[in-house]
């Protein structure tokens, strides 16, 4: 059985996450999403949020194959305790692309079995990430197009406080 | 009357930022030069301080069809306030290309009637920025040919408080 | 009143060109579709034919403001002759970006006076140009998406011969 | 059973390729190595000549899940002939990642089903192409680090006629 | 004789920096690794570390033609003072390539005579910096490929604190 | 005695080439301009036309330590023929790099004892090279600034034929 990791911030996940997400669903056995517990920056969303989130989305979409953990650490580490053999990643832009190579390469150093794996997302999802939706969200702005309806009830319940 | 904004931070405004204004005004009937009020970061001139040194300028410069005024919140919705059809921005290097297409992206989703129109500065504003002028002010370097008069003046000022 | 040059060899003019005429007619007065006349390469449809297929599009596309010429020499001089004050270039991706920035200074030194202005495609025609076009048309593929129905029929009727 | 096609020129299959082809059958159940029968360019070694020397690398390397087929027309037309569900690239520095991604789309619009798989090579062979191999080879250079030593006899015979 | 200076955070040195020290001391006669000192980022080692760390280094290493020292204020001032002539810096992917040149183009116009000098590391070391190793060290992961020994017991020592 | 090549196919050596040379005349003790003689593309000059123009400027300037030759075959066997440890390259933009890494590090398998010195042009030659010169030439376009007055009056002799 062949296990991938999908590994990220999701501060909140996107439909951009969502679409490499489903993507993933059909090429590996088992899909766990795995939400990176960041000490150093102060996510809008706790921990325990980014993953209730994800949470319900998977139990919305009826994804049979996909499950949603929160990690601390080095990736590589959790990814062995799973025993997971790959790791997912989209890859949108140029911009991405080093960064990505460099946590890929990184990665193999620590543990060569384990092959990063990249997904592209549909085009209209090209230039969408995390960071722009809570922009827009505090900003009062239009991200229905950008998040499920309940990272969009999430977003204005967190706002509004 | 086709009238443009031409957004930016200014902190402060280079020649690079003068080059592209100063081709836009043959481009549009109107262009207003838009300050923008970012609450996350601390600027090194306030908002006003920022909108006079461009307002100087204009004057200097005998610009019959540009104003200057500041906004917070979302560009597109200021850009409608103004009648605006036309977002202005300078396209200098490909590390600015793939931000500014996010955030042309994002405005277009927001107000699809509003484009994007990006300008090349001169070729010797090519790796000239806001950030870079007042470093070199810090370390009290050589910037007399990438800021207007009235700006040397004013950094040379706030740096020695 | 504004005049814009749209120029390119439109071998044959996709979706991609007409999202980025169309967000042209909007900020120009007038615009003229210039189809280079390249005797270097030897294109699928020849000037006449490209020059036509453009034709058929706006009249059915009813835009008052279009008209389109065929060019040879340099892209200036013909920008003079027609009063154009503007170039208009899609910008659709990194790949895109150096070579344009290369034309658009070449051309300045020329004729400084003629602004190269570029516009942002829609997202969904970011990887589109005219080279895939032909490439999928030979190879049978599905191109109804990304080409007009009279370029469509001038492609099948072009390969069946 | 997850079947992957890894197309390409393979003229001559390198090191590259190989590290890439292993790490793919590390990922999917069976991996065609599909070698593209491209009308238009001369390659340096005919169709059969590149699907023996991928053949005999195979062999060799004795894996049990790859085996090798040419195709000529539609990529995604040949993928669905093979049941295949997955398309495995190469991706390796910049300058790749747009073409590949313009190809990704188009094979996407094309057949929805099949998705494209990007893998990193090892960093060794970050800059290494089929086209710096043949070069290297008429010049008579040192290319022993970059091909297999079937591959190596073939160009030197090649060469020699 | 021909002066370089090769300046940098070095927080800590890491083996591609070496890598690029090691071909300049081929190429110059004498060459000043140069620490900056940035009152504005909090480093992991202290000035008198890093330095500390290099000399060690240089030491063990028995480079003839090499020293360290620390500056602060404007790079190109501290040039003069030495009588370097040329600046080195590592060019390993694009991501470095804008921000090189624009610090590059900025030293320059404050001395003319003073020329940037590009090397590019050995390619394993591509994707590899300060900033990974920190982040690899604090997590437990495996650096030793990464950084010099004398380096890796300094990373144990600072964290286990 | 430091040498170092500074190869090309200069076809025609443009003022972005010659601003390159003159930084290199101040870091080595000898440079040789290389001619490359490429059989496979028909250059606009012959190669004797090609170093003879070069000869012309070398004098002109009053270069003490600079000579251009021709070579075939491999860079670093020339390299190594002429005892040169340097082989320099201009470095103008992001099309250039990947490019440029690739050589080098192609160069450096052939021969690590010699390293690729990438230097920085002045900011008005960024986007000049060889191939728009000879473009705009043939369209009669003004080219005064972009080479030497030797290669202008070659240039215009070349083209009235």
């Amino acid at each position: 059985m062949k296990i991938a990791l999908y590994p990220g911030t999701f501060d909140p996940i996107t439909n951009g996450h969502i679409d490499i997400l489903e993507r993933a669903t059909h090429l590996f056995d088992k899909v766990i999403v795995t939400v990176a517990v960041n000490s150093s920056k102060t996510p809008m969303f706790s921990t325990k949020e980014r993953v209730d989130l994800i949470q319900t989305i998977i139990q919305q979409k009826r994804y049979k194959n996909v499950s949603v953990e929160h990690f601390e650490g080095l990736l590589v580490s959790f990814a062995k305790k799973k025993n997971a053999t790959a790791i997912i990643r989209g890859l949108r832009a140029i911009s991405d692309f080093e960064y990505e190579f460099q946590m890929a390469l990184i990665n193999r150093k620590q543990a060569g079995e384990i092959a990063t794996v990249f997904l592209m997302p549909h085009e209209k999802y090209t230039y969408l990430n995390s960071s722009i939706v809570r922009e827009l969200a505090l900003l009062n702005g239009n991200i229905k197009d950008f998040v499920h309806p309940v990272v969009l009830r999430a977003l204005k319940k967190k706002i509004s406080h």
